[in-house]
């Protein structure tokens, strides 16, 4: 076999073997396949396309090029959510705690932020002193000792997707379903889990901004876990405006301990009560979704989830008084509020646009190499369908430097569209997909 | 501007300024730009296409990313011929004496055979001592001393082609038509010409099987040429079977100085003749191309050309001697006579499958790196249209080796396709382009 020849096979809309798909993954990850041949194979992809079978055996094989945690010694069922992220969207720093305080572990290997959305590891972060770069024995051994346990990609895990990504990532081959599908699903199957849920966001403030697309997205990652023995179930959710009020860093770690304390803004507790309950269900912890909501609602009433998520902040070496006073989290210096430019009914935000004026005050990444600012942040003070009035507030920016500041506040003040009409409000959960 | 906005601009099918193609071809060429982002781009611009603009621009950069050799001490115009390959094809041995002889100068920057064609460079290289590596000072000397100088593509030539050549042979993106026009039109335009010949081959034998590309190609290269102040015209031409009877690199040097001898193949004559027409007329040596063909046909009956001839290959360092005795060149130790399966017209041949057996032959080759053996060679001893009875020689195949004599042969055998009926016999020019 020659990298060449299955390069010229897709390039001309051929469907590869499971033992070309192995070979290029396998020459590539050992370094016998050059970045130049990958570059071209990735494009070639991207343009034509990788079948059912094709996004199967690419995840396989980007499984199996590292690690498979295991975790006999944990007697209960293992469970993962994945998000494929939005703006303000911290499910995970809320509902690890809710179910491993509900009676699963929680293994959770995560990314960081890139472009327009957040990432869970730089969220955590945020936290002084949190360690997102355990290695796999301490994974274990946080995951053994609290139920939960958030760190980032190690070495061992799928080291082929790390490689395909970073050369993704310069050569304009990201967005393509059956590569994300393999990134996402070789690194969440790396985690040694029973069930995954995926929450795939649709909306301006996604990375699938149309809803069919993101269909199709959910529909090929649900097939591929399911073919690997894994339950797992997609729900598609809204992202035309961001979740929750906050975003950014330390916001969104705050705003997270709200919620765990029976607090916090309704669309971001009912989300993440809803994916709570779809994991209970899936680790057959509880015999329904419905049962799977009461359990969480009571893991939240009685202060389980928090307790869950101060120890585990401790065990990977956090400051965990920020539970009780936030104010030990970074914060940004000064605030600008943001008004309405006009009265009328919010119909819609370009939520994306929010996450770039995150980026542009340094709450962002543009590149992989860039450092960001925990404590700057945007608050969300109307939604869509609220009434406003000429001049009311609209959003505070939380800023620590005014370089590029009236750039970002032009992006939230033209993020929000006004009309005369009041709005349908759209449905948080659209669809259950393999429910 | 970034190169990762380029690559995705392309995938998207868009149509890049000047100044793109520009930054690209630069920043590539200094190494600004990685191998895997120019690969990345190669596949998009493979499959999405290059609009005409971008392939003169591409041409353009490519061509300005090195020297353009000045003749400024020549009176005569300057003028060259471009064949895109196929079996047996080593008109521009025979042309560029006679069109010397003639009153024009040839200056000719050649390439080496890969696949299933052959290449001047490697034909010359089987005259003992002929070096086509000349500086372009030297190159200059022997085009002013004897009206033709044929040399390989130096590192002042073009580089941005020579380093995206060999990126494109790696990553299956050589047979586009934008790409293959750039990379010609770049190298030959470099040799400071005033017209351009183009012989376009179509046909079993050619790169551009299907005649409706081979057109395209030829279309798009003559405008090329031309927004950029040269003559040129294209001629496609036959290669539905070999272009005389002889193949292999020892082997059509003899043949090439038979033509100039007034002997040798009609065929080949007739084609070396019409394309030495059509470099007069553009040359403005003649007034017309019928008048160019009686220029040519007197330079051979007076042995003028074959003077040029003897002339070069001495001024290149080349054993001269082998103009009067052939005996001199590499031979191959073994012959092994093909003969007909059955009886019948010759109605059609595998021409590219001729090639493939030289190659095997080791008389051509598979990667760049591959040594060639100059003895080695095919001739065919029966046309397309030739009634043959079974038994009866259709080819001989010259050998120095056992070891896969058997695949070359039943190549060689099955290359041939025999019908009941007298097929029509293709003509040899099928379409002027341009002219």
């Amino acid at each position: 076999m020659r990298a060449v020849d299955l390069i010229r096979k897709k390039r001309d809309a051929g469907e590869h073997s499971r033992e070309e798909i192995a070979y290029l993954v396998a020459g590539y990850t050992k370094g016998e396949i050059p970045d130049y041949q990958m570059a071209a194979w990735l494009m070639a992809v991207w343009i034509r396309g990788l079948s059912r079978a094709e996004t199967i055996a690419l995840t396989e094989m980007m499984l199996y090029s590292g690690e498979i945690v295991d975790h006999f010694d944990l007697p209960m069922k293992k469970v993962d959510k994945h998000s494929t992220g939005g703006i303000g969207d911290k499910t995970s720093l809320i509902l690890a705690p809710i179910v491993a305080a509900g009676g699963l572990a929680v293994p959770m290997i995560s990314g960081r932020g890139l472009g327009h959305t957040g990432g869970t590891l730089d969220k955590l972060e945020a936290i002084p002193g949190f360690n997102t770069a355990l290695s796999l024995a301490d994974f274990r051994r946080v995951l053994k000792e609290c139920g939960m346990s958030l760190i980032g990609q190690t070495s061992e895990i799928a080291p082929a997707d790390k490689k395909i990504y970073a050369l993704r990532d310069v050569t304009s081959t990201v967005e393509n379903i059956g590569l994300i599908c393999a990134s996402i699903m070789s690194k969440k199957l790396a985690e040694g889990i029973d069930a995954l849920v995926l929450d795939v966001k649709t909306g301006s403030g996604a990375f699938m901004a149309k809803e069919e697309d993101a269909i199709r997205l959910a529909e090929v990652m649900v097939d591929t876990a399911r073919r690997m023995g894994k339950k797992c179930v997609a729900l598609l959710t809204d992202m035309d405006q961001p979740l929750g009020r906050m975003a950014g860093h330390s916001n969104e770690v705050i705003e997270s301990i709200e919620i765990l304390r029976g607090q916090g803004p309704r669309d971001l507790r009912e989300l993440s009560v809803e994916l709570s309950a779809w994991m209970f269900f899936l680790g057959e912890r509880t015999k329904s979704v419905a049962e799977g909501r009461a359990l969480a609602e009571e893991m939240i009433a009685s202060g389980k989830a928090l307790e869950r998520f101060r120890q585990c902040i401790r065990l990977q070496g956090g400051d965990a008084r920020i539970i009780d006073d936030p104010s030990l989290m970074p914060t940004a210096k000064d605030r600008l509020d943001v008004g309405s430019p006009k009265s009328g009914f919010i119909s819609a935000t370009k939520s994306r646009d929010f996450g770039i004026a995150l980026a542009i005050l340094e709450g962002g990444r543009n590149k992989k190499e860039d450092r960001i600012d925990p404590g700057v942040g945007l608050e969300f003070h109307r939604r869509i369908g609220d009434r406003v009035k000429t001049g009311e507030k609209l959003a505070t920016i939380q800023y620590n430097s005014e370089a590029r500041l009236s750039e970002a506040k032009k992006l939230v003040e033209e993020g929000f569209i006004l009309a005369e009409e009041e709005p349908a409000l759209p449905p948080l959960v659209r669809q259950i997909i393999g429910g």
